[in-house]
């Protein structure tokens, strides 16, 4: 795990990341499956909400009756949730020598109030590094489709030409922060075609996961 | 208002710091009730919960069945009821001309937490500043007060014997970190033996106040 530049423990911190409908929570199932079969501990879990106070902020995030929030105070919430959820979660699970899955995580922060454009994201990125006391995943799985196609699979709809022009401008500019994070750390990054068969995601993830984790799998 | 250094709008921002059972609310109101008597517009808030989101974090920070979270997810949390009720409550009401009135604000959140002694303080002062966008008082009253006579007042308590060290110990902290703030921007702070009668703490804070509103009260 050379390459890997703060292993936390002797675990192993992998993040699926990507737009709406793109397979994040299927190919994290299905990596966690491989995982089982080679009897490696290994756990699954998402922000926001992956704990029991994080699915309360998650509730105040979602809920409508909350009504408009204040950008910073949404930013804040969702890096209270992440401070949380890597304290009770992700910490011990790694410490324990797991290999810990999540469904979102930094970057989710990062690409979704960048496309908002209403706050200055080195500030955000900021925060989030001081609620994960500078947590960084060893590998981000980026699963990168066009809003179009992400969006059509999320809302079960067949084609994309009843999006809202400005839904789909907002989620494209989530796709291209999500891709400029992945550009900047290449080797932390595996960035895969979401359109191709979810079988082959799923290999070419087991390929990279495989090599990070030698002697203990197949 | 030359002393004061980021006048947003016309009105005044004053807020009331201090320890449990120093009568914090208590002058707040009898500066309010003043306030309307000179046909001022102004208005009472707190923190946390001074806004219906806020109510939300508020509940889910002291409700016993959330039980332990992360000092940081603790601090995040409250910056972002900070940053909605400055968003939603104060500014607007600031840009309206308002006097503002809140009980407890950042000063709060850097005794506790300094006094907890789990959180760099620069960095929870920093984040603060955040939530605000810089937003600080014209004018804080620290209510200043041996932690053993504000805690039995807080509890309804007669003697202050009953306390355990631990607890006191840790509000002598809260009071020592309070002072600090004050003594390092005295041109910002009022600092008030909370020991003194009420009449007599809140003739001092109209005082002061009366002076940062010149030609608009008697």
């Amino acid at each position: 795990m050379d390459a890997h530049p703060r292993p936390p423990g002797r675990g192993l911190f992998v993040a699926f990341e990507g737009g709406e409908g793109t397979g994040k929570s299927t190919q994290a199932r299905l990596l966690f499956d491989w995982l089982g079969l080679h009897e490696l501990p290994a756990r699954i879990t998402h922000e926001p909400g992956g704990t029991p106070p994080g699915a309360r902020i998650r509730a105040l995030l979602l809920d409508p009756a909350t009504g408009d929030l204040a950008p910073r105070a949404e930013a804040l919430l969702y890096a209270a949730d992440r401070a949380h959820h890597v304290h009770a979660v992700v910490r011990p699970a790694l410490e324990a020598g797991e290999v810990v899955l999540t469904d979102r995580y930094v970057d989710s922060s990062l690409a979704y109030q960048g496309a908002g454009r209403t706050l200055d994201l080195d500030e955000v990125r900021r925060i989030s590094a001081w609620a994960t006391g500078g947590l960084l995943p060893h590998l981000t799985v980026l699963l990168d489709l066009p809003p179009e196609a992400g969006l059509a699979r999320a809302l079960g709809r067949a084609a994309a030409d009843r999006l809202e022009s400005e839904s789909l401008e907002f989620h494209q500019r989530v796709r291209a922060t999500f891709r400029a994070l992945a550009a900047a750390d290449p080797g932390r990054y595996l960035v895969l075609d979401a359109e191709r068969p979810a079988g082959e995601i799923a290999a070419a993830v087991r390929e990279r996961v495989g090599a990070l984790l030698p002697g203990r799998v197949a």
